[in-house]
């Protein structure tokens, strides 16, 4: 109701393949997207805007992410990263925007998420690897996981799969409302 | 009936977030899109169309733009400009386009017709911003200022929005089939 | 059956105008689709995946092709291209393509496909002009055509239509499945 109530504007540095969808799922929520990547206007677009969502996807635009990224950091607006992982490329640039950019928020499958702490992952393509789903028995590995990253990293980590888990680095919350067919 | 009996093939330089869904338009609607942008072939491809879009949410295609609209203008094919504002980066490119490629008509909303008529705008992303908005109280006005803009560009403008309007610079029409929960 | 219980990882070079279809496509189908297009990683990307696809519409992504389209056969992992003519840039490209890479198998309407045997074609845009259509009347010289560029090619060619024909140089199966409402 309160997204519906202020409908606010949010901006986003995505990728081609899903980017009709992200346009459409924002509205649906009640929001407004814009979507300017351009790398001479994307911190100017961010003067109305009331969030900016990073999707590593767009590799292409990891210097629009880290100049709006940035112009985001110095306007509070929050920043949310979705990253994307699989090759050094998306490796060097994950490590180049959590060292420029402060994200209020990361949110990511179990095998992205593994790789931003640093583990190793088996995770191919962008779905979670089977190795790295979060599952009943790896619970407690993976909380512990998940709530040093967010404290590392003083942001929120989100991993979405069948079970969920949101850590700000203090609280943990577990969120058994996944699906494995939702994948 | 016209369209569907000469089924033309119409070319599009637009943006990645609703590029499908321009695509499908125009099949629905009963004409044939292609979408070749790249600044090596634009002119070229344009050999066998019937009209030429160009949409400035694709801002890095400026250039591909103004190369096809020339060749356009050279051809004697229809050339349709769908604007967008926010930045300077954007204003620019609009000058640019509007100097260098005649349009044989513009569409866009009250807060980009607005921006393209010099005025001062509130819009803020890809929606009209309700102070730009053309309402039964502003009419006259409004309808002054597209068949002025109308008339300085030789072109047909076209505003969507609850109340539509169109001017070629001479007449202008005023259309009552808009819907608030359409935009 | 297999490809739902193998669940194939396919990775997709191809153009943004209709990449979020191909990718549900593949879901659809059983399969996992990935796009990582970027020149600097596309060989890396390709270490974990069943089957690359490349999608001439995606014109300035022809390099990526290039390096993607051998690294691909030095895996051996089949690659299919998916061919796109009409201007002198996806000709030449279309030439440095089936220089460098060995396609195992190439899917295209009539026009494309005579296209790429060397024929003068009369397409415009994405769809089968009425000339170049396979039909009752020349199927025996669009058999033996096929046939002859399957066989120079070392390839598999795919002709779809209202009449889909393929060839692996040795045998042309004739498809009489297709739709003239379905292009």
């Amino acid at each position: 109701d309160q997204v519906r109530e202020k409908s606010p504007l949010i901006h986003n540095i995505t990728n081609y393949v899903t980017v009709n969808d992200c346009a459409n799922i924002i509205l649906a929520a009640g929001g407004t997207p814009s979507m300017a990547d351009h790398i001479d206007e994307v911190a100017e677009a961010l003067s109305c805007v009331q969030a900016l969502v990073c999707n590593m996807g767009a590799i292409a635009l990891t210097d629009s992410m880290i100049i709006g990224g940035k112009e985001a950091n110095r306007r509070k607006i929050p920043v949310v990263l979705d990253p994307v992982g699989g090759t050094q490329l998306r490796r060097d640039a994950a490590k180049r925007l959590l060292e420029e950019v402060h994200f209020t928020a990361i949110r990511g499958n179990a095998s992205e998420i593994r790789y931003l702490a640093g583990q190793q992952t088996t995770g191919a393509g962008v779905d979670v690897s089977d190795l790295d789903a979060i599952t009943e028995e790896n619970l407690p590995e993976a909380q512990e996981m998940i709530k040093n990253l967010a404290k590392s990293l003083g942001t929120v980590i989100a991993v979405s799969g069948v079970i969920d888990l949101v850590s700000d680095g203090e609280r943990t919350m577990v969120l058994r409302n996944g699906c494995a067919t939702m994948s």
